[in-house]
């Protein structure tokens, strides 16, 4: 199939993929002066008295901006807000697809820390949560991390949590299958970015033993002298046995494998000086960092990638639509990291423990359960933990 | 009816008005692939080439925001940006169910002028056009002014030019009626903010012979004392007589009164003292300047006000749909003068001469015809005026 070819003429067709439509018919003055003047005025008043009623009377309840700056979409890099409107459209096409969310793209023309972090929290009050996408790191961690701070709606930079989210929800199953544990596993993450540090963090969380971020320059340690903040932060909390040098050097022995990198940098001489079976989650795209023949051939006993065409696709639409879902559901005020791990669960357990298999460790993006599942055990989390409205 | 207990219901029942909804179904992968990764890349490379692509590609080139402070909302004044969720989103549902123009509620947390032209510019990528709504006088003029010189794309205050166009297009079918012409007539506007500046305004451009601005504090004249700068800057090119004092002062004689004021401020005494058979447009809601059984003692010949519940309804439903619609279909960079002149003009001819009658001068809210001719005219005159992009 030619989705370029497709993709272009779907685009035209439609003048893009969303629209605005009312939930409410206008057919006579009855209805004008029900859903406009004079009637409106009663919402706004009972609004004015008491601002947690915008989410009883408005459409703030169901409502998500896709938040960009164009600056790091997809594999096409800085491309700028207008040329990024048609993956926040498609983002926001997946929310209500998936989990009735009403999501609207914002893109920003600007790309400034403070004021990406200004213009956010100015409009949100028409919205429910914030998804911030595609924008460039490292000044995505500050203004997630702002944002959180400083709004009282979730927020979730779904270019780090979301694969974040799936990836641990895979390796939950495949753990099931190869009879491993989290505090018996050692990991390598090639990327040492927005995605493969989020990763490493939530790895964490369940108990990874040890895990080793690497840059393209080689593995995050104290001490190298290549690492941005954010990178020197992650080396002084992984890398228990201080192993320095490339990607070769540090994927020796260890059971895991996660690539958010870059194409074809791994070989199957590198995956065969890994564990015994170890697993390989090769996820750069479009061609991962091995192809899974090739990680087979080096001894690989699982294998997952971000693509469609291959089993065990790492997909990011099995979390973020669930997971706001949840979060709106319940009024969360934030997604926690409680709240992720809950996610991960959630969308491992939808695979039933005598069905997982080497090539099914992940339901399929298309299994309607997953985002209901989800939603419940995001919902339930943040009820428990207490940070609801 | 009790519309304040209907409406209540209604936002309730529905969590507000609007949705966000795909144009596209994604029931497969290739549907998927198509309208995500991989085949949403190639839009975004052509838009990423040429910018103005983003009209033939995205939701940009049929979505208008719509932007509040919040500061003043219908009759209730600074009520914050979460109490007037509900009359955006009602805006928003008028201009699909009108003119299927899609719009989109943007709340701001903001008062600051620099702030919100700052806000409005930067989101602008998402956006085809701006749409300002009840945005408090005087800012709202610099925030119009200055949001049109730095955006190439429409920016619309609505509460200024969409009663403006309406009033402008029934004294066109009242002057049909009853033989006046504009530069005959003296006209006196009572309330001198946003709208009734604009509407002054468009009233000069039609060749009014002579208008006189009144607020509550007097007539405005150069040297007077209680104006702020904008309606000094009026003073300036109206009241030619300089005529100075109260309402009643000044409404002497005068052809045509055209309130956008306070309730119950205008007599029936008052009326007889103006011109033999005036055109009385009372218009503060939901309690007009003079009730139009008054203002028929008063001698007023034909008569309109803002509700639905008498004739002649000066309702800007009748505008913002068709005007969007019309810029927005000739891709215009801006609504100019000339533009809400040919507005006014198409609303009045929507009713044939022959069918004007007093209670009659203009269309009624429901009238399909007029967003679809007022879209017609508008896009022709910026066509004709060169200002497509």
């Amino acid at each position: 199939m030619d989705y370029n070819k497709l993709s272009l003429e779907m685009h035209e067709k439609n003048k893009g993929k969303l629209e605005v439509t009312p939930k409410v018919a206008i057919e006579t003055k009855d209805d004008l002066s029900t859903a406009y003047t004079p009637g409106v005025a009663e919402p706004c008043r009972v609004i004015n008295k008491n601002p947690e009623a915008a989410y009883t009377y408005t459409c703030k309840a169901n409502t998500v901006a896709v938040v960009s700056d164009g600056t790091a979409v997809l594999g096409l890099g800085d491309i700028g807000p207008l040329a990024a409107i048609p993956v926040m459209e498609g983002k926001s096409v997946l929310f209500k697809r998936f989990a009735n969310v009403d999501a609207f793209p914002i893109c920003l023309d600007t790309k400034d820390t403070e004021e990406i972090i200004e213009t956010v929290k100015r409009i949100a009050p028409s919205f429910g949560g914030i998804n911030l996408e595609d924008i460039a790191a490292p000044r995505c961690f500050e203004i997630e991390q702002r944002l959180k701070e400083e709004l009282d709606i979730p927020v979730f930079h779904d270019d780090q949590h979301g694969t974040a989210v799936v990836v641990c929800a895979g390796l939950i199953n495949a753990f099931k299958l190869t009879g491993r544990k989290w505090e018996d596993c050692s990991a390598v993450i090639s990327g040492a970015g927005a995605a493969g540090i989020s990763i490493c963090k939530l790895m964490q969380r369940f108990g990874i033993g040890n895990v080793v971020l690497v840059s393209s320059k080689g593995a995050l340690c104290p001490g190298e002298t290549f690492m941005n903040p954010a990178q020197a932060k992650m080396a002084e909390v992984t890398n228990k046995n201080k192993e320095r040098g490339s990607l070769a050097d540090v994927m020796k022995g260890k059971d895991i494998f996660i690539g958010v990198s870059a194409p074809n940098i791994v070989t199957a001489e590198m995956i065969s000086t890994m564990a015994e079976n170890p697993l390989v989650f090769a996820m750069a795209n479009p061609t991962p960092e091995i192809m899974p023949d090739e990680a087979k051939k080096g001894g690989a006993s699982i294998i997952a990638t971000g693509r469609s065409d291959f089993p065990n696709q790492i997909n990011n639409v099995l979390v973020f639509p669930g997971i706001f879902r949840g979060a709106l559901d319940a009024r969360a005020k934030a997604i926690t990291e409680s709240m992720k791990e809950a996610a991960a669960r959630a969308i491992a357990a939808v695979i039933p423990d005598e069905e997982i298999r080497p090539d099914y460790i992940v339901p399929d993006a298309f299994n309607e359960n997953v985002a209901k599942v989800v939603a419940k055990a995001v919902a339930d989390e943040a009820e428990r933990a207490g940070v609801t409205r």
